[in-house]
């Protein structure tokens, strides 16, 4: 059995996160979309509420959310994954993934870190430019899943 | 009529920015340099002290000054823009640049986004490399307006 | 007037060519799309065949198609044109665009270069890849115009 | 069960190879090492040679070795693979890949696309570079597996 | 004579770092390792205790190590330098280097920047990346010089 | 003392590799700039011609021309030399060059690579724009030295 973690802050999911998730649970048994506890200082959702709403779209059986502290590779390791999965969109992206992932593979040389590009619709998101266009009163629909949409605009 | 939108925070302007204007300036038939308002923390100048400045050194008529809240595309849409002008510097721009203009694109498909190259004379310009250095004594003649020169040294 | 110039092969043009020349004709009062003379060694359409083609499926009135040899700047001067229009998709095309641009830029101080980018659907388009796709039993319905398809299934 | 492609002209194999073709086998209950037929004009070693040099050194049990012409994509469907495996290395690889990766996807959408990092101690490797070095008398020992050197040396 | 500066804050100093003072200082008859005043707000090391591990651990007697504020280039015309060393490790690495030489060089032309790569054993290595791993509990044997791993532990 | 060897096909040497040549002059004893014989197929200038060009245009007395085949650290390593110089330019060259840099540390880990960058007025030169601008009509006057410059227009 083949066990994946996909690590993130998730604040709030996106559709491109969503894109990779369905992905990688057509490629691993099991993936599990595992949430940084404390990543950010002030997240717009906490971790509770994020963790619900990737539960609430997340249609996959054999997708599972969890959360965890300290080093994402002992983590890894403790849930006896192979893979960690990374999406990337551009250059900037690709070299401090690169550069994590050579360190990952030196702290636990058994986990391998993939990389899926996003699809190419998504490739401009990120929860952060989300984030400020709706703060901004711009649409973010169709970017989002619709009840993240729905629990952003409850929030304004 | 053609009116492009130049958006930045311009503080202070540099001849990098006065020469992507002054470009612009003849290939549509009207630039709005916009300020983004509230753009950063503390800026060494206030937005109506960089207004000042940048009406005092461009000459060209068919360029205006304005200021602007809230989403880049929803005010050139207001003011009925259909392009917005972006300086681009190197890689790292480029790849911030394509993001938001994908982004934008999604927001108001009619406004466009055109890039142009700084000369290659400023391609290491930036305001916020220009304070930097200004700050620890370094000389920043010809990098600026000779008017920009002598505000940042009355500010010292 | 403002006349720009969207020089290429077009060998055959794509449905990534077609958005560019969209968006600068509406941008510009003008755009001449032009065919650089031998541009490569064997192309699957003749010049006269390429020309056609963009003739076809481009029904914008304001835009023309040309050939050209020599320099790009020096036809842009001949043709008073302001500015030349090229598509950027990758970080490896922004490289050579740039260098090519600050020598144009050299050459006729008076000719603009201007980017936009591709749309995201197209970002992964090239002549070359959909002749590679086509040549090896590939689909290449919906990157490339339906005339151009059915002249490329004659030519198989 | 999950099937992988690891496509290539491995004229000849290096060990930048080998170390993906290890870490892959980890990953998917079966990798094939697909030779492309005809890929390039002139190869060091005949496809046969390149086959047989592969399996000499590849040791693990569920990896296969086999050959293609056409479409990558279409030989993967048929295989029933569901992934296709590709190494990066630098940027401009990775350009090009994510161009190859977003075309294969459209070709065929069930098949993956996904990225592994090239073991640093190989970053700067390629079968062009090692034939480069070893024709102008460079060592090449470490490079590539001990039989593909004792190989290359009998060319001599 | 020729000296060169290698600027920096060094906190820690990591392998990566170690390694381009070593290479440095077999091409310049003298090497200045400089620490940066007051470079960042919360350092784990005191500049003094910084300089002290540097000492400790550089055994090569043409490497001085000391401290400087201000401009860098500034600093290097008063030390007589006529070099600036820099390590290079990624593209986004890259090309704010080339940002700041083109500024040194303006700011005093007789200076050159020469650029060294790290090891690629050390290429994912950063003072940053170190600390994060530390700070969650990673090993970060063999990344950093015995003496600074020592000196961490005793921190914890 | 410590030679420097600035290899290249200078087909022909242009102002940025004059400028790079000056640079590497006042930092190291003495440079070879050193051609390599049958870099390519069809070259503007023999070989011979090409020594000529640069010796008549190099005013520095520490600044040798010579030629070489086979491996660039192998011929290093015969001059005594402990360097290689480079120019850079732009982020595909880099990539290139690490590469290339990497290889030659393993095969002479002696010798060292250096980067410095082409000074920016000269960024986007190359000996092969420049012969593509010329063979077109174009003018290169300021990109060649002036004896170039005379050759170039003899040989049309």
């Amino acid at each position: 059995m083949r066990r994946a973690i996909y690590p993130g802050s998730f604040d709030p999911i996106t559709m491109g996160h969503l894109d990779i998730i369905e992905r990688s649970a057509r490629l691993f048994d099991e993936v599990v979309v595992a949430l940084l506890i404390n990543a950010d200082k002030q997240p717009m959702f906490t971790l509770q509420e994020r963790v619900e709403m990737i539960r609430e779209v997340v249609p996959w059986s054999n997708v599972k959310v969890d959360t965890f502290g300290g080093l994402l590779v002992y983590y890894a390791l403790e849930q006896r994954a192979q893979v960690i999965v990374r999406g990337i969109r551009a250059v900037s992206d690709y070299e401090y993934e690169l550069q994590m992932a050579l360190m990952n593979r030196r702290l636990a040389p058994g986990i391998e870190t993939v990389f899926m590009m996003a699809a190419e619709a998504y490739s401009y998101l990120s929860s952060r430019l989300i984030k400020e266009v709706f703060s901004l009163g711009g649409s973010i629909r169709g970017l989002v899943p619709d009840a993240v949409e729905r629990r952003m605009s409850e929030r304004k």
